[in-house]
């Protein structure tokens, strides 16, 4: 019955979507502000028409969108995350089509916004509504929280979470705002890394000395940098910052067996990079290196002379930007402040060490046992007929640790785009069948939902 | 009779230096291009009035002044080096008196080129007058070569030098544009270093990666070029080139025993370059590190995000300049590809390093057991009433391994001015003591230089 409903709907999904894509919402662009007002009242409309209580809340900047539909005060109560603003569209020149004029064609919808974060947001949008033409209700209290400054880091998110607990109160955040790991291949992504990022100064010498007076008796802030950064890993691979893993929760071996079954292409992965060899922590496969494991980057480097040819300096002063992706449980601040003893203890003679932490973000994690997890990849299963694949994500998505710290909910990733869609390049694009099996998904979703409190 | 003569003549031999200096012969300015000229007239002009023949050679920049005073085929031949070109002397507003017109107080000479080099030429000019007007002769034959490109690093010179080596072939040659190691202490320079410089590209990934998605499975550009560089000198801080030390020659006995004469005030060197420590090569002396010892230096290093605040960028390419200070005798271009060859071998995996020479510049020694360095000692310690200290200097001054390489010649260094003297800086000064001797210096060098052939 409800295959029948999406089957009858479908051009009227698709129209509905293509109208959502015309309006050029790009948030960063201060131009274009009544245009993204326009994106939020167009998401605001369509749920007030299905029934749900909809509301924009002011921001310094652009709108948020909090759209509710209650059935009963003991029902699991589902948050979907999304967001109605875009990416820039240039270089305009690149796109085959007018990137705000959506074209359907070779089963595929082209358009800015069309996979991100529009297409996946509006898939769960019609993904209630069927479920209300079909059964005459929701199965579970259904939030959505639709925000319009994704692009530009959600500045004002965190604080309007905080300001809005009881409102935005869930059990479950469901985001569809990224990709499977494969085309056909139902995921579910349940952790990804946090960061710790600093900022590091060595000085040696009082000022740039030149290297024939001074070479072989002075301090060389450059050398002495190199030599801190090349004690940061061991010969296996590991981080040597002491305490670097106390907190780190390992892989479970369900984990370590749910990775094995993703299926991963190193090949590809490093064909697409440039990579003629995939180094890392001795002990893990390559997908449990980049998910799951805690790391260390210099990000950046400067100091003497960079110029053109040649110039017989000794550098005062030499720095680098080193930072950490950390895994569940580890803190940014604590790890910061272990880097920065570290990078202190491992001066030279005559060289002195300043640290600055510049920036964190906390690692998030839903196990793998739990309700909401479980739940997510029956429904997976049955929409695709395949079992679900368990990923993690190597990023940072700050929103998902606070929907975790400020809501305590379970929190599952399921991408409904792919890695191909070009989210942030010319001719962004999602393909046909998975926006209208997306729309299945998210039915089955929150069917399946009912008991992941 | 000599010292008879120089006290007689002094307020004249001062007047003639203080028109010489007020000649702003920067020659960096093009805009002062007949100013430069007029000092190479004003060299031209002296030395035919004491009887050398004087010509002056065109180059595509500044003339290059050749004096010669023969006295026999059979005598030695004496070539005297310097220039007659001045640094700019801006900032202007740090001069306490116009650096174009000298002022003569406190027993200073203050003037832009008053150490640098015109005050020093001239002294060598006023002893040749001195001995020509006190004997009726010198007891050489004498070459003044005096260039105008000095402080533009001498473009046209070694050509020059090529160009006419028979009639500038000499036995010893002296230059004195530098200082003594301290006040009232005569010092002969014998020896200065080489330098090797390449530039260093190392490339891990095919393009900058985002340090989420890559993090932990990518090759890092930065933390590969650290590591590298680490590797450059071992725990004794010897350089790890393998090969680096084959060609070097050990100091002698006697030199060290001289250095150790040498009144170097380490707590002054550390003091004015604001060093907290010496760190180098173990088991030498910080003199014996600084003059006679090979060194590698980074001097420049750049890669990846060097901007303000974070970016969590994997870079995929590092830069670094590196150069090698050289003693004799190691070659440039030898000590060169064999850093080249050991910066490939420490590649990481999945890492490339490429490797571009620069440039490079020959070391210089002439040994303690020169004749003329013996005789020249002699000298100086007659008329210093105390004996000579021996030098060397970290620094490259290409021109004295030229005048090795082309003429075979023994280049004897004896600085007559001191460090103190603000020889690029504003308020440049020479002391009056120091000319007035630099002049007697000059005239019992060449006596003492008869037989150093």
């Amino acid at each position: 019955m409800l295959k029948d409903y999406l089957r009858a709907n479908q051009q009227r999904h698709l129209n509905e979507l293509l109208d959502f894509l015309r309006i050029p919402s790009v948030s960063t662009d201060s131009s274009r502000q009544g245009e993204v007002r326009r994106a939020a009242e167009f998401v605001t409309d369509r749920l007030t028409e299905l029934g749900f209580e909809a509301q924009r809340f002011e921001t310094p900047r652009h709108p948020v969108v909090v759209a509710r539909y209650r059935i009963s005060d003991s029902a699991t109560t589902v948050l979907v995350y999304g967001h109605y603003d875009v990416q820039p569209p240039e270089p305009l020149a690149l796109w085959t089509s007018p990137p705000f004029e959506p074209v359907v064609e070779d089963g595929l919808i082209v358009a800015r916004g069309a996979s991100d974060d529009k297409g996946q947001l509006y898939a769960h949008i019609k993904g209630a509504e069927a479920l209300l033409a079909t059964t005459g209700t929701l199965p579970v209290n259904l939030t959505f929280l639709i925000e319009g400054e994704e692009e530009i880091g959600s500045p004002n998110l965190t604080p309007f979470i905080e300001a809005h607990r009881e409102l935005l109160a869930a059990d479950v955040v469901l985001i569809s705002d990224g990709a499977m790991v494969a085309p056909d291949t139902p995921t579910i992504t349940y952790g990804l890394r946090g960061l710790a990022y600093v900022d590091v100064v060595v000085r040696g010498a009082g000022r740039d000395l030149h290297s024939g007076a001074y070479g072989g008796g002075a301090p060389n802030a450059i050398n002495a940098l190199a030599k801190i950064i090349a004690q940061l890993h061991d010969e296996q691979g590991r981080v040597t910052v002491p305490g670097f893993y106390d907190a780190v929760l390992e892989l479970t071996d369900t984990e370590r067996e749910a990775f094995r079954q993703v299926p991963f292409d190193e090949a590809h992965f490093k064909r697409e990079a440039g990579l003629a060899a995939t180094p890392g922590e001795l002990g893990y496969t390559l997908l449990e290196r980049l998910w799951a494991r805690p790391t260390l980057d210099c990000n950046g480097i400067g100091g003497g002379f960079q110029g053109e040819g040649a110039k017989t300096v000794i550098a005062a002063e030499a720095r680098a930007k080193i930072s950490c992706r950390l895994v569940p449980n580890q803190d940014p601040h604590d790890i910061a402040a272990k880097l920065a003893a570290h990078l202190k203890s491992l001066a030279p003679p005559g060289v002195e060490v300043a640290v600055t932490e510049l920036h964190g973000a906390l690692p998030a994690l839903t196990p793998l046992e739990a309700p909401a997890v479980k739940a997510a990849a029956q429904a997976l299963a049955a929409v695709f007929g395949r079992p679900a694949v368990f990923a993690r994500t190597g990023g940072t998505i700050p929103v998902v640790s606070t929907f975790q710290e400020l809501l305590g909910a379970q929190v599952v990733m399921v991408g409904l785009g792919l890695e191909s869609d070009k989210a942030h390049s010319p001719n962004e694009k999602f393909d046909l069948i998975n926006y209208y099996r997306g729309i299945e998904v998210s039915a089955a979703l929150l069917a399946a939902l009912v008991n992941a409190s």
